[in-house]
Order: C-alpha cells, then sequence, then structure tokens
C-alpha cells in the first residue's frame, strides 16, 4: 500500500474534496501566469512554446476534476451540497477549458499581434483566478469568511470587465476597417476569454451559495 | 425597523420567493417593452436612449435575482424544489442579460437599419415574456393550472418561431450579397435574440415541472 | 383501457424511464444512420431529403424527452437520481437538436461541398451515438459494467477526436483563402457538429456516474 493510501484511512473521507479543489485551484493559476507570460512575449517561436504548455496543465486538470466525479459517487456524506460540489467542479473544469481554448486558437488562427483587448484580458483572468485560489483555500476551514467574500465579490466585478472588453474589442475590430477574415478569429479568441471570467464567476457563485448555508 | 422588514417576519419565509420571482418578472416585461419601442423608433438618437434604458433595468434585475439566491441558501424551506428555484432564477435572469446584451449589440456596431427578422424577435420575445409573466404570477396560488400550463405551451411555440427567424435571418443575409462584416454583426445579434427566446423556454420548462410535482 | 395502459400497471413504475431512454437513443441512432448518409450522398437533391428527414426523428425525440420530463414530475421512486435523469435526458435531446441544427445548416447555407472535416464530423458522431446506445439499452440491467464504461470511455475519447477535427477545419478554412462569408457558413456548420460529440460525452458522464453509484 502506498503511503498516499495509508494515509487516505486516517483522513475523514469527505475532507478528500478540499485537496482535489485547491489541486485544480493551482492548476488554474499556473495556467493564468503561463498565460500571462505568453501574452508579454514578443517572440513568436517562444510565445507558441508558452502557449503549448497549457495543454499539458489542462490534461493534468482533467484528471483532478474525473477524480472529484469519482469521490462524489462514492461519498455519501459530502462537505458541502452535492450538487454544489458538481457545479464547482464543471466550472473550474471549464475555466481550464477554454484558456486553454484561447491559446490553441492563438496558435491556429496565427494571431501574431497581441493586442490590447488581448493584453486586457489576460490582466483581468490572472486577477479573477487568483481571488478565485484564495476562496478556493478559504474553504478548507471557513475561517475568514469576509476576506472569502470580498474574492467572490471581485470576481464578480472582474466579469464585468470581461463584459466592457469584449464590447470595447468588438467596436474596434468594426471601426478599424479590420478585414472580415480578421474579425472572425478575433471574435472567437475574445469569446473564449470572455468565457473564462464567466466561469470564474460561476465558480464564485457556488463559493458565495456555499458560505451563506454555513452561516 | 423599515415597515417591509417588519410585514416580512409575519410573512411565511418561504413565500417571500413569489415576491421575488414577480419582481424579476415585472422587470423583464418592462425590458421587452422597452425594446419594442426601441425597434420601432425611427430616429437613431432616441432610439439608442431606449436602448441605454435596458441597463439599469438589467442591473436592477441582477440584484433582485441575487437576492433569490441569498433567500435560496438561508431558507431551508422552500415553496418549490431549491433546484427549480435556481434554475427559475438563472433563466430569468438569462432573459434579462441577453436583451440588454442585445440591444448593446445594436448600439455598438452601430446596427442602424432595424431589418425584418429584428422586428419578428421583438415582437416573438413580447409574446413570451408576457406569457411567461402570466405562468410567473401565477406560481403564487396555483389557481388556474390550465392557463398556466397554456401560457408554457405557448412559450414552447414561441421558441419554435424564434429558431425559424433565426434561419430566414440568416438565409435572407446569405441570399442578398450582404457583405462580411455586416454578416458578422447581424448573427450576432441574431443569436443574442434567439438564446433569449431560449431562456424564457427553460423558464417555462421548470414552471411546468413545478406543476406537474403540484398536481 | 389500451392495452399498452394495462401492462403499464404491472410494470413497476420506476421502470418506464428505462424504455423511455431506450427510445431516445434509438432515435439518436436513426439520425446519426440518416445524416452519414446524406454526407455519402453525391446528389445535392437527394441529399437534402435525406437531411430533410432529421426533422421528423427530432420532432419525434422532442416528445419523448417531454415524457420523460413528465414521468419525472410524476414519480416519487426513480431507479436512479433524479439529477441523473434530468441531466441524462436533456443531453440526449441536445444531441439530436443539434444533429437536425447541422443538417439545417448545410440546406439553408446550400453548403453543397462536403468537405473533409464534414466527413470526419460525421464519423465520429456515428461511433459516438453508437457507443452512446449501447451504455443506454446497459442501464437496464447493469450486468457488463466493464462494457458500460468502456462504452463511456470512448465517447469521451471521440469527444477529444471532434476538438480536433474543428480545430484542424478552422485552420484549414484560415489558411485556403476561403473567403469570409464561406468561414463564417462553415464555422457555424463544424461548432454544431462538435457540440454534438460535446453533448455524447455530456451523456456519457451522467451514465458513469450513474454507474459509479450503482457499484
Amino acid at each position: 500500500m502506498a503511503f498516499g493510501s495509508f494515509m487516505k484511512i486516517f483522513l475523514p473521507k469527505d475532507r478528500v474534496f478540499y485537496g482535489l479543489f485547491e489541486e485544480v485551484s493551482s492548476n488554474l493559476t499556473h495556467m493564468t501566469d503561463l498565460f500571462s507570460s505568453a501574452v508579454k512575449e514578443q517572440d513568436i517561436t517562444k510565445r507558441n512554446t508558452l502557449l503549448k504548455g497549457l495543454e499539458e496543465w489542462e490534461h493534468k486538470n482533467d484528471e483532478v476534476t474525473h477524480k472529484i466525479f469519482i469521490e462524489l459517487g462514492r461519498n455519501f456524506i459530502t462537505p458541502f451540497d452535492r450538487e454544489d460540489i458538481h457545479y464547482l467542479a464543471t466550472s473550474l473544469d471549464d475555466v481550464a477549458d477554454f484558456i486553454w481554448g484561447a491559446g490553441k486558437r492563438m496558435m491556429n488562427y496565427y494571431i501574431d499581434d497581441i493586442d490590447e483587448t488581448t493584453h486586457e484580458f489576460a490582466s483581468i483572468i490572472n486577477r479573477s483566478i487568483k481571488a478565485l485560489n484564495k476562496a478556493v483555500y478559504g474553504l478548507r476551514d471557513m475561517k475568514d469568511l469576509r476576506s472569502l467574500t470580498e474574492a467572490c465579490v471581485l470576481i464578480n466585478s472582474l466579469e464585468n470587465e470581461g463584459d466592457d472588453a469584449l464590447d470595447k474589442g468588438m467596436m474596434q475590430l468594426f471601426t478599424s476597417n479590420t478585414n472580415a477574415v480578421e474579425i472572425i478569429k478575433k471574435k472567437d479568441l475574445y469569446q473564449m476569454l470572455e468565457i473564462v471570467t464567466d466561469k470564474c464567476e460561476d465558480a464564485a457563485n457556488v463559493i458565495e451559495s456555499i458560505i451563506i448555508k454555513y452561516v
């Protein structure tokens, strides 16, 4: 028996979820930092190497998410409502999927100029995932409910910033005589990035509802 | 203590949901009427003022939706299944989001010609939200189940009309030598409008399932 | 009293769900076979007749799905968790909707050349729905859990193939000097087809979670 499995016996079974969500959250933190580095990288080959790195994290995250669902099926007792665990795992998994989706499009569509809107999204997403990470790690002991709630409020307001970034980005495309094919590519990229902020908000909303039930 | 809070004490706690859903439904009614007036307005400046008005309602509605989720966390006893309240609140909130999303796009993309398809959508959405309003207000006493069910059936058939309007609209764009950039803009607008009818249907489906459980 | 209704009395009420899901699954099998025949058909008139045939199956499937929701409202006891029945019915219904959505777009947008990507999607979807059919029929007696699980794993890997087909298809469009209007049409078609594989995966994930709870 591996030491990990040995330890698990002494761990209250429902506490396994905290560790898995923290693992997911760490993966997302790595992904957003990688994406931020990539958009700042001027050299296209180096940038694509960074973007390509997202795939590995996305796969890694798929596995942890799968574990959460397996544990959910196995455990009758869970630290918070079953559907909250389900929603939270799904939202966080979507965050990973859409960051990688955005990175993949930048490579596949040969989007070589990192425009203002993409930089803005990278920054919004980074702040959102950092706040999300704080919220996820706060779930374990539920000590500092105020800072937990503040993180969720911040993520909600960053989602609004994401909406505005998409609107402004699209307006810029339409008013700058950009050709239609370029607009199609950029629209696709912006939408992926905007969905990342949506999914962060979905996750924050689940966390908020967990807090409300706990209080 | 405000009179409202005073009254709340005497109100069975679970009945708070009816009032909140009715408030959301009234907001949506205001929004669809505003949108209908806007598409009929020939003067672009006046039209944009009407469309801009949607934002305020959307924000107002966000707050009521937030209240529903807070109450859901607080109340152990709810008038109907917790997940039905969750789905209903989410669907209705999406209706508001996508009406405002459509209005915003009309302004941001400088879509100045209100075409046949947009007029058709405005009418479909208006009828759908009016039926939805009837259904939501019918939930409180569940007296006239037949007319409640009829409203839900109507919303379902209006969603089909929405699908057809989207199909017809896209075909018109593709067969009328419209330039690609214009197609991108209109496609985005039509899709927003079509999603409004989808979300009305989602809400109607939840209401139908609430009725079935009640009978 | 019809013989069918007579029999129903002797049928444990919760077992009605198996038959309904099998009916949905058979509908989907018909639809994917019809779609596969259509994309292989060179003659456009004959092809469109095949594609048009999808609509009837989609309507038929709507009715069965509706029955599932009615039974879900009526039955207090269900063979598996209520939310699993809900998710499974919704995902399978979406599979039907998006196959018909893809077929409709091929006709409406006059997409006459069935390209490599469309052929690939037809094959992926066909294999995915056949595996799904096996999984759905396996739910009734839960005898061969290994082959049930294998079907779900296959569907997951076919969803990845679908992602890759979309990526490759879009890259081909962007690198082949295809004009923007054509790209818009094909992008819409590919996305519909990719969503079919997503929805098959959603259904497989529900089935997997049903198995986990059963074991």
